[in-house]
C-alpha cells in the first residue's frame, strides 16, 4: 500500500525539489496544513513577519541577492492584498518570487464567507504568472511551473494560490525529479545583431550605454569598462536599480537622474543609447506643462541585451568584437575617507563617514528618497558592496528588503538607509531582523517630513502651500522616536543628532551581530 | 471672463456639496493638486495616516460611526493595495466610504512608468462601484455618483480614481447643487410580505430572529425587544456587527456563534429563521470532515430585511401586525459591577473592570480576537455603548477602527480592545491618533501569540504541531513591548501584568483627553 501525504507536503516537496528553501510566511487558518507541512520538513526554512509587506518585500531582497526565489505564504485575498505593494517594487526590480496564497476550500467558495474575495484578479496586477490547482493532482506540476515561471526572464513573481482542500487532501507522493527535469529545459537566448551593433557603436559619435538588471552586475560592469577604457563613452545605471555592483575595482558610474528634465539633458549629450539590461529610459511622473516622454527626437536607440536577460557576456562578446583589451586596471585608487568630523549631522557627513567604514561585501538597501544622493556619492569607490534601489517607486520596501538580502547573506553586513516616512509602512519589518538576528544596521534619516513631496508639490504647479497641504506632508507632529520604536521590537536603537555620536554608533552596530538601529536627526 | 478651478478643485467642492468634509489621506506626486485643492478648502478636513490600511481602516470607523462617508486619498495602484484589506473590511461592515485614488496623466500611462499598474483591476475585488473621469468635466458628476454610491444600499465601498491631468486641468466651477439634488433621488425601498411573515411567524414553534447591519442599531433593537417580550423568541446578532448597539436600555442579545458547530446547534433549535438586516449564516472556513453549510437541512428561512436595508421600521411594523405592546421595560437594571480584584490579568478580569468603568456612550471597538468573549459578556449590561466588530475578517483593522470612530465622534469615549498579533498590521494608527489627539484608550491583550491559530491548527486536523509550526504561531521571540511602541508615537503608553494596576490606568486613562494604550501582559 502506498502511504499518503497531504497536497500541502507535496507543495512544500516540489518546492524543495526546485531549490526553494526559504519561506517568508504570515499565515491564517487556511493555510495551516502547509504551515504543518513546513513542520515536517527539515530542509524548508520559515521565517515569520508580522505584516504582508514585510513578508513580500523580504522574498524580493532575498531573491536579489541569492538569485534564485523565496516562497511567501500569504493568508487569502487580504493577505496578498497587503502583500501587493512589495510585490509591485519586486515585479519591477525583476526579482525571483513564488507566493503562495491559501484560499477557501472549493466547496466553500460559494457561500461567500466573511474572508472571501476574488484572490485571482488580487493577485493579476502584481504578478506574472498566476496558477490555482483545480484538484490535488494539480499541485506538483503546478507548483514547479511556478518556479520556474519566477525564475524565468531573469526572476518574475510567480502566485500559486491553493485551496485549503486541495492542500488537506491525501494522495500518494508523486515523483518530483523527472517534473522539475522536464520543466528546467530551456531555450536558447535570443542574441543581438551583435555585428549591426558594432558598426553602429563605431559609426556613433558620442554613444552611451544604459545597463540595468543584470547589467550592473560585476561580471558586466568589468565588461562595460573595457568598452568604457577604449571609446570612453559614456556609461550610465538605470535610475533605480535591483541589484548594483558599486565600489572600488568595478566601473564608478552614475545612474540617470530621476528628474525628467535632466535625465533629458544627459540623453541629449549622446548620438546612440545602447542598453544592456535596462529599459528605455522614461519620466518617473508627468508633470503640467513638461515634456514627459523623456527621449529626445531622433537619438537611435539600440538593444544589446532586453530587460530581463543576461548581459555580461554579451557586453563582453561587444567588447571582443570591438577589439577592446581585457579588464583595465581602475583609474581610481581605492579610497577608504576619513571619518566625517565638524561637520552637522546630514546626509553629506553621513555618507563619508559610511564609505569610511563600510565593510567589504556590504549590501546597502535604499530607500534614502531625498537622502540617497550623498550616500551614493560618497560610497562609489568605497569598498565593494552592492546597493539594492526602490524599484517600482512604492515607498515602504527597504527595511523588508534588507531582511530578506540578511537572510540571503548570513555573512555579510546589510546598511540600510530610509526615510522616515517610507520606514513607517513596513516598521514591523524591524522585529522579524531581531527575531532571525540579521545582521543589518538601519540608519533612518529622521527629517520629519515626506520631504520629496514638498519638492513635488512645488514641481507640480499646485501653487504656494497653506497651513493644511504643509500639515500633509509634515511627519514630526509628533514626533516618531524610531530608536524606541526599535527597541519596543527588539533591535538596539540609538537616536543620534551630531556626526560624533552617528560615528561612533555606526562602528559599533558595524562591529556587533544582530539588527540596529540609528535614528539620525538631519 | 469666468475664473477658473481646477479639476481637484471641482472634486473637493463636489465631495464637500455631497457632505462629505473628512479626508484620511496618504498621498504622493500624482494627488498633489487634491492635497492642494483641500487646502484651499476649508470645509475638508484632512487626517494623515502613516499608512494607507490606516486610512481606509479610519474611513470604515468614520463611515460606522457618522452615517456618511468619509473620503480617503491614496497613491496610485500600490497605495491603494496598501488599502485594501481594510477596504474589504469596510465592505463586508457595509460602510460608505469614497476613495480617491490618483492614477498617471492619461498620456502617461502608456509609457509603464516605475508606479504604473492596473489600478482599475485592483480597486474592483474591494470595490462596489469603480469610476474614473475620461475628461476635467467629467469629475463633478462622477464624484457625486461615487458618493451616492457609497450611501447606497446602507453603505458601499465606492472608489474613484483620478489621473493626474485630470486633476490640475484647469475649468470652470461647474453648478454643483442640481447635480447633487439629481443624485439624491431615491427610489422606494422593496417592502418585505409583511403578512406572509407575520403569518409564518405565527404558525412557527420556535422561531428566531437573526439580527444584522442596521438590525442591531437601537432603534431596531426596540422594535425587536417587542417581539421579543410577547413570543420570547431567541434573537441573535450576527457574529460580526459593523455597529451594534449595546448595554443598558438595550435588548440583550448574543451573536451566532463563530464557531460552525456550535453556530448549527444554535440554528437547530428553531424551526423558523427571520433574517432583519442579516445574511444566512455560513461558516467562517470549512474544515476537513465537517459539514461547512451550517442551515439545518430544512430550516425556513424568511428575509424581514434584506442586508444594507433599513431594519427598525420593519421590524416595528412586524411587531404592529402581531399586536404587540410597545417598548417594553427591559429586564434587566442596570448594572455596573466593582472592579475585578483579587484576580489574574485576564480577558476576564479586563472585562469585568472594563464594565465597571465604561462611560456612557462609548464606543468599543473590537478586535480582541481570541481575548472578545468575556469583555463582550462582562459589558452586556453596561453603560450603553456600541460595538464596532472586525467584518471581514481581516486582521489589522482595529486601531484604524478607532481612529477613525474618534474623529467623527469627539465626545465620546473609543475603547479599543485588540489582540497582540492583529494590532501589528497597523500599528501606525497610533501615531495618527496622538496626532490628531483622539480619545482612544487601546487595551492590547498581549498573550504573544496567534493564539487563535493555535487553536484553528488543532481544528483543521493537521496533525501535533512541532517546534516550527509553534513557531510560526509565536510572536513572543522577541516580546513586543507594546507600551513603549506607544509612547515612540506620542501616544501615553502603560505596560501592566495584575489587574489592580489595569484598574488604576484604564481609570486615568478614561478620564484623561486624548490616545492612550495599556498593554496588559496575559
Amino acid at each position: 500500500m502506498v502511504s499518503e501525504v497531504t497536497g500541502a507536503d507535496v507543495l512544500v516537496a516540489a518546492l524543495d525539489a526546485c531549490g526553494v528553501d526559504t519561506c517568508f510566511t504570515n499565515p491564517g487558518t487556511s493555510e495551516m496544513h502547509v504551515v504543518s507541512a513546513i513542520d515536517r520538513h527539515p530542509r524548508m526554512r520559515a521565517v515569520l513577519g508580522l505584516f504582508e509587506g514585510v513578508v513580500t518585500g523580504a522574498a524580493d531582497g532575498y531573491g536579489r541577492m541569492s538569485g534564485k526565489p523565496a516562497c511567501t505564504l500569504l493568508h487569502l485575498g487580504p493577505g496578498l492584498a497587503n502583500g501587493l505593494a512589495n510585490l509591485h517594487n519586486a515585479r519591477r526590480a525583476g526579482s525571483p518570487v513564488v507566493n503562495i496564497v491559501g484560499d477557501h476550500a472549493t466547496y466553500h467558495r460559494h457561500l461567500d464567507a466573511p474572508l472571501t474575495s476574488d484572490i485571482d484578479a488580487l493577485a493579476r496586477p502584481m504578478s506574472d504568472w498566476v496558477g490555482k490547482p483545480a484538484t490535488p493532482a494539480d499541485i506538483a506540476p503546478m507548483t514547479i511551473e511556478a518556479v520556474r515561471q519566477a525564475n524565468s526572464c531573469g526572476g518574475r513573481v510567480a502566485t500559486l494560490i491553493l485551496p485549503a482542500d486541495c492542500a488537506w487532501a491525501s494522495l500518494p507522493m508523486p515523483g518530483l525529479s523527472s517534473l522539475v527535469e522536464a520543466s528546467t529545459q530551456t531555450s536558447p537566448l535570443e542574441r543581438p545583431n551583435l555585428e549591426a551593433i558594432a558598426t553602429a557603436f563605431q559609426q556613433a559619435k558620442r554613444p552611451m550605454l544604459l545597463l540595468g538588471g543584470e547589467g550592473v552586475s560585476e561580471e558586466s560592469l568589468a565588461a562595460a569598462a573595457r568598452l568604457a577604457a577604449k571609446f570612453g563613452i559614456k556609461t550610465f545605471a538605470e535610475t533605480f536599480n535591483r541589484r548594483w555592483a558599486r565600489g572600488h575595482g568595478r566601473l564608478p558610474i552614475q545612474p540617470l537622474p530621476y528628474l525628467a528634465e535632466f535625465a533629458q539633458a544627459t540623453l541629449s549629450e549622446c548620438d546612440l543609447l545602447i542598453l544592456a539590461g535596462a529599459r528605455c529610459p522614461v519620466a518617473f511622473f508627468a508633470y503640467p506643462g513638461k515634456p514627459n516622454d523623456i527621449m529626445p527626437e531622433g537619438l537611435a536607440c539600440l538593444t544589446l541585451a532586453a530587460p530581463g536577460t543576461p548581459c555580461s557576456h554579451i557586453l563582453s562578446d561587444l567588447a571582443d568584437r570591438l577589439d577592446c583589451p581585457g579588464a583595465p586596471e581602475t583609474s581610481l585608487a581605492p579610497s577608504r575617507p576619513s571619518l566625517a568630523a565638524n561637520k552637522s549631522l546630514s546626509q553629506d557627513s553621513i555618507g563619508q563617514s559610511l564609505a569610511a567604514l563600510l565593510p567589504d561585501n556590504a549590501i546597502i538597501v535604499d530607500e534614502g528618497c531625498t537622502n540617497s544622493f550623498a550616500p551614493m556619492h560618497h560610497t562609489v569607490n568605497a569598498a565593494p558592496h552592492d546597493w539594492l534601489q526602490l524599484t517600482g517607486g512604492s515607498i515602504g520596501c527597504g527595511l523588508p528588503l534588507a531582511t530578506g538580502a540578511a537572510t540571503a547573506c548570513p555573512g555579510q553586513k546589510v546598511i540600510c538607509i530610509h526615510g522616515d516616512g517610507g520606514a513607517m509602512y513596513t516598521i514591523q519589518a524591524l522585529w522579524t531582523q531581531a527575531r532571525e538576528r540579521l545582521d543589518v544596521v538601519t540608519i533612518v534619516f529622521a527629517n520629519r517630513a515626506y520631504a520629496v513631496l514638498n519638492f513635488e508639490l512645488a514641481r507640480v504647479g499646485a501653487g504656494e502651500p497653506g497651513a493644511k497641504a504643509r500639515s500633509m506632508l509634515d511627519i514630526g507632529n509628533p514626533e516618531i522616536r524610531f530608536a524606541d520604536l526599535a527597541v519596543s521590537m527588539g533591535v538596539k536603537g540609538v537616536r543620534v543628532d551630531t556626526i560624533e555620536a552617528f560615528n561612533k554608533v555606526l562602528e559599533a552596530a558595524l562591529s556587533e551581530p544582530g539588527p540596529h538601529l540609528i535614528e539620525a536627526v538631519i
